[in-house]
């Protein structure tokens, strides 16, 4: 087919930054976490993206994890530029911040990440961003016994194909760590 | 919560790479596209990994996205180290070469995805590996007028919390790059 930015799941994340002194959120399907000790996650953002504009100054930004009934605000956000409308208010995004000064947190959003920015690799058409992971905020309602839970998260995936569409999470298909163990025992 | 390795989803992808002679396979759920014009796709590995060790010598690997069926394959190539077994005889892999001589592609996987290592980021834990997708290939029998489609990639989804599993994909939740719009004419 030749060469496709092409992964399944992607996720639909709202990046966050403070921009010529407000807050503001576009929409990224292209991140993950980038490290494990400690924690690193990176995501790519077009050249010339008003929200990166304000990741570079402050190196300092946050990803929101939404969730489906979201759907709207997170569509609205990967569709118009910061540049020209004040996408806060626009979606009624209740803003905190937490550890870091210049990293707006979507209240709405169950999961919250507060990065500073370690490298910035400046590839072709996009900057790709690593953070490190400076903070995690969990919404209470989202926890079970004191744990995140997927199943009240709810997070928002995003499929490029057949259509461009964002799709639920579905059903559990087998524990990990642990369904491979058969054909271990099977060696 | 502290700083948490946390989004959502994540996907379970199978990346290949040539080591000591033979064709190995590991899951990795920490990756994504990280450019768009020309495709690159990031994935983290942990220092150390056998695969790296493929990756690091030939500068090419396969990322090789698995469906839902393929799960105790995947599973069993995250609990297990190819200096130890022979993974692909253990998952009767069937392997395939495209374009690049040491990028090995899993045929029962309906996407596979041949990478040229282009920037290597040695993160504390991980290794941030960056590849320019060379090719991409798609199972015939996932095609649908020729195009990708999800339905019958049926992707596998990783999830860590509130426990480490897989899921699949579920409904359709709205159209990308317009049910925003509704938002952008309200203002």
């Amino acid at each position: 087919m030749g060469p496709q930015t092409m992964v399944y799941p992607m996720p639909a994340l709202l990046v966050g930054a403070l921009v010529d002194g407000k807050p503001n959120f576009m929409t990224a399907a292209w991140g993950g976490i980038a490290n494990g000790e400690p924690p690193m996650i990176s995501v790519a953002l077009r050249h010339g993206r008003y929200t990166l504009k304000g990741i570079t100054r402050n190196l300092t930004f946050s990803v929101n994890v939404p969730s489906i009934d979201m759907v709207k605000a997170v569509d609205y956000c990967g569709i118009t530029s910061g540049a020209e409308v004040d996408k806060v208010k626009a979606c009624q995004f209740k803003v905190f911040y937490g550890k870091l000064d210049n990293a707006p947190l979507v209240e709405q959003c169950p999961v919250n990440l507060e990065c500073r920015v370690v490298h910035t690799l400046d590839l072709e058409s996009h900057s790709l961003i690593v953070g490190r992971i400076e903070e995690t905020h969990v919404t209470q309602s989202c926890l079970t016994n004191g744990e995140p839970d997927v199943n009240k998260v709810k997070p928002l995936i995003y499929i490029r194909e057949p259509a461009s569409q964002y799709q639920a999470l579905g059903e559990v298909v087998a524990k990990a760590f642990s369904v491979g163990e058969e054909l271990k025992a099977r060696q």
